[in-house]
């Protein structure tokens, strides 16, 4: 996401006085919720689906992990490159690779 | 999410020719499954809460969603300025100021 | 559920003195964290499954939908019935018959 | 839930013909759809909710949860009865007691 795009998030919930609301547990619930109904675009067909519904979910999912970085202070380069390390620890490629089993089962 | 941070996901995914789990609705499954891993931090209480986990689950997210952009060849800030076009509409500030309540009954 | 059972999950709980973390809100975070768990065996395959995982998440489900309906004395045939009654207006046979669309575009 | 409600839940869904689109996976996903409107909730504030909501949507989740059962012809108490089983082992409740811990920190 780029500097604008975060920016105008930030001014988004600033304007409206919503950080009020913006607990972390507020903001995970947030995540589940609009995460569901990402989901819910493919409830019944995993191949028909509406691309446009899938945007605006995929978006909101988005923005809230945007808000949920900003409540913590987090870095979203540092906590996703230090969980990179941990999947590649994980998940090493000769035992990986065209397998999708779950790390403590492989 | 920087450049660098995106083309390490891609090439963890390509290393271990995972693409052919990735289908769309598969991401949308994955995503909702971490986001309730983010919600467990925060399940018996919304004041403590163990930070490293937060940052953890928070990341496992925020890759399914780059998988989820790169298997549909979406651009993240397009789709979320999209979404912000609509959050913006459906709240003016004069209604939404400091209140919680879903645009559809405000 | 028969009597026993419910009498059963309301002893564990009773016995735990765990009624005090069972706000209706923590309650609902619960159910979606567990039906997140049961979305997990099926994350990357849709048939091929670990029954035992699924019964055991499914129960979990069970019995925190359970502490829902007790936590808010509800009545698990009433409301359902309340929502069957819904349902079928919203789903009249012979729009919905072989067809999974939403009623709202139905 | 007693029988006569059951029964209702299994007409609706073979009047409708239903039961192509009700696999396991599907369900699943169901399932966490719903408990995410359920958490819905409780998105902003843990203490005001609307009742109505919350019982449609826990209807919802119980009905999904029955299309499951069915579709795998399990037992509802044999196995809720099999996870209390394992639910009083992991939480004895001189350990538990008055802790909200997760078992494998306890």
């Amino acid at each position: 996401m780029n500097q604008n795009t975060i920016e105008r998030i930030r001014k988004f919930t600033a304007d409206r006085d919503w950080d009020q609301f913006h607990s972390p547990a507020n903001l995970a619930k947030a995540i589940s919720v609009e995460a569901a109904e990402l989901l819910e675009c493919f409830l019944w067909s995993d191949t028909e689906y509406d691309v446009l519904a899938v945007k605006e979910e995929l978006a909101d999912v988005l923005v809230y992990c945007r808000n949920l970085l900003d409540k913590l202070g987090l870095d979203e380069d540092e906590i996703v490159n230090a969980k990179m390390d941990r999947n590649e620890a994980k998940y090493p490629v000769e035992k990986a690779k065209g397998n999708s089993t779950k790390y403590d089962r492989l």
